[in-house]
């Protein structure tokens, strides 16, 4: 997560189209321990906090048969990211790079793709180590994961 | 890809909200030899053939520094599913099972994850392998992959 939406020398913006290709429902909540951007991990770590996956209605159902898994892919929304940069200087990097040459939360799209470890399921709410987003960041989906440390128990 | 929009014995669809919460902007179009969902493959393969991400104006510019990776995260809509079922039936497994439990094509936020080898970047076309969507599925994000076998030149 970058702190703040300044932005920095070499960055370059455009005038986006808006953005009504296609709209996205929020399923769930992701609920963490970080409440800024500033105090947020850059990357997720597979011993880092138990995080919350609060799945709303209608789609709870839709969890049935997800704990034959122990690795699961977070997709979110990184609803405060700007959508505008094309080059960006990303952090530890030498110089300013294409949004799509990065991982960086500021993209056309913001959309959040992390593997985590699923370590239970109570109810409506799912529990997995290795996010790194912000508490109450929207969630829009959730599947087994594909790399291959993937395994069905 | 699932061939039609049936539903089978065992699925279990919901009325859902409308899908209002995010909208998303396409920033290219993906370019594959598979013009029908029947003759779709279900899982990308590193031998596969290449095809072709044509990326559009005014993002052309986010693709600098891309060729430093081998292996890609593509991110795509899959404009042709339906986004209304809970349980469905998996291709290859035995019943009727939560979407969030499967990878199929049919969710509320119909997403498409997959990782690629980097071919080659030609203007403002990236050339890849290992995708399994149908021709003219609408990109919406691009970004190094994160699992283990990423490497950056």
């Amino acid at each position: 997560m970058i702190a703040t939406d300044d932005i920095r020398e070499g960055e370059v913006t455009v005038t986006p189209p808006p953005p009504t290709d296609a709209g996205l429902v929020f399923i769930g909540r992701i609920r963490t321990p970080w409440r800024s951007r500033g105090e947020t991990p850059r990357q997720g770590s597979p011993d880092g906090p138990v995080c919350r996956l609060e799945i709303f209605e209608p789609w709870t159902a839709a969890l049935a048969g997800l704990d034959r898994f122990t690795q699961v892919q977070v997709v979110y929304w990184l609803h405060q990211s700007r959508r505008d940069l094309v080059i960006q200087r990303g952090h530890g990097i030498d110089g300013p790079r294409g949004t799509f040459a990065l991982r960086s939360p500021v993209r056309p799209n913001p959309i959040g793709i992390s593997s985590a470890a699923l370590v239970g399921i109570e109810g409506s709410t799912v529990l997995v180590r290795g996010l790194d987003c912000l508490d109450e960041t929207p969630l829009i989906d959730l599947k087994p994961d594909r790399c291959v440390h993937s395994m069905a128990k």
